[in-house]
């Protein structure tokens, strides 16, 4: 019997190190990539192309983003917040680039000093460059702050699906809706959800959860019932938001691949060997809080006949 | 607006605190009970009528009912795996007596020293002597492993409903399912709620589950699909089973109540109340490892509009 595929994105080298206190040298960072993508993992976004000296710990983007195209099968995106990023993203062999697109006036304006329109624009741009140059890239909106904001609130959902549409209008191959700060819970998701594919359709299909309320998995329950397949995740749930104080971060990758393979779904991903990389994250990262439950509490007996029995 | 109404049962004191390695004064018990029950939580588990010999942390069973059902408008519920624990119960004036019925005869072996099917004979005993005695109490059958086991692994989804089943015939007035070591996942308890409520009908009505691997409240969220409208959960998300080693507990109240409201369902709770009650449970159990996410995350900017939209 096939089952339904569905990806899981690997954000931690991303979203999960950029708020830590120190930075990892790009040779650990390697590690951690080659470890997990042996387990199955294809995507991953590995870096964020910012001014070094707004974000020391991706002053290797550059680096990472080859290296990463040099391991084979792997599908490389980086995040950029406008064209100069997006320019040095593709010159480095990135093969998707996210671009984010704050829903939340405030959450733009303080993270990228942008309005959300200035953002959409500035997609434009790279989309226009990706034609004039014949740019052989994937264009990502990450709409941030989709389900509210810890600076503003509510978001309007209106919003949301406004900047969707104008972000496939200035060029977006795809777009994403970001629960940047833990707000975002499981009605909530399947409603945004359905109003932006009724909107842009097929487009939307991405979903990145944090799990700052318990409610990570849940949401991705529903935004599958939403018709959602693409997941963002982090290693050990690494992660949290500048704008969030005390966020847990992102959904686990380990506990979400174990959710989406008891549900029938494959991720492609060996779970057992997935788990196992958890040390080396460990000690690349040491002290460092980490979240998600798999690598405590392991495989469940049996888990094969669960699954079987689930397809 | 009515909102749809989702019954809470919180079972802290119960299934949270018979794990621990010290005993907690009863006076301090009844300190948590009633700090809860003055957040609008309504539906309590209170304890277990056991030899204090085999658990000791509950020996005053007997006295813990007695001083909730002397707090107004409470249901107070005790588990009780025998005839005698049930007489107890009743006597110390329990509505409700939770009788654990194992679909995994390693499991209900290990637990109860008695056999699944022999332990629906015992509930059987039970009705027997409600009707004998007028008795106005209510008969919960707990299928314990519902999901899976630690022991056995995989457990015969033809199994739970055989035993649902026979529960109802014996007696029983309510069947939850229980995830009784965390291996529940989302597709399974779908499907496994529909089995059992074809079988016998919203008599099937409550859930019980824990977070060991971080798919609690993904879990709540499919069993609202198939119909359930009654959670067990514990403030803190303390807990564990003797059976489940490193198992983090069951899903927290604080965690789940969040997610309810968040959803447009009437839990009849406070839910700032109820995260202030985090530090009296601390203060009560000191150095224990507390769970979920509520606490420290704290209730959204602008919640109650995303609750409203939801509606």
């Amino acid at each position: 019997m096939t089952r339904e595929k569905v990806e899981i994105v690997e954000v931690g080298l991303r979203d999960g190190l950029q708020m830590l206190p120190v930075t990892i040298p790009t040779a650990e960072k390697l590690e951690w990539l080659s470890a997990e993508a042996a387990t199955g993992v294809k995507r991953f976004e590995v870096a964020s192309f910012v001014p070094a000296k707004n974000l020391p710990q991706m002053a290797d983007a550059a680096d990472v983003v080859a290296a990463a195209r040099n391991m084979p099968g792997l599908l490389v995106a980086a995040l950029a917040p406008n064209l100069r990023g997006a320019i040095n993203a593709v010159a480095a062999g990135a093969q998707v680039v996210v671009m984010p697109v704050s829903a939340s006036a405030a959450h733009s304006t303080s993270n990228v000093r942008k309005t959300p329109d200035e953002m959409v624009e500035e997609l434009g741009r790279v989309a226009q460059m990706r034609r004039d140059e014949n740019w052989n890239i994937h264009i990502e909106a990450g709409i941030a702050t989709a389900f509210g904001c810890t600076l503003q609130g509510h978001v309007s959902e209106d919003e949301v699906v406004r900047l969707a549409v104008a972000a496939v209008e200035a060029g977006a191959d795809e777009i994403g809706l970001a629960d940047t700060v833990g707000y975002a819970t499981p009605a909530q998701v399947k409603r945004m959800f359905g109003k932006v594919r009724a909107a842009v359709g097929d487009k939307c299909k991405s979903a990145h959860f944090h799990d700052t309320r318990g409610t990570g998995l849940a949401n991705v329950v529903a935004a599958l019932d939403a018709g959602i397949r693409s997941f963002d995740a982090s290693l050990g749930g690494l992660g949290g938001c500048p704008f969030a104080p005390g966020a847990s971060g992102n959904i686990a990758t380990e506990d979400l691949a174990y959710m989406l393979e008891s549900m029938g779904f494959d991720t492609g991903i060996d779970l057992s060997a997935l788990i196992a990389v958890q040390p080396t994250l460990r000690r690349i990262i040491p002290g460092q809080e980490l979240f998600g439950k798999m690598a405590k509490a392991g495989i469940p007996l049996g888990f094969s006949d669960t699954r079987i029995a689930a397809e």
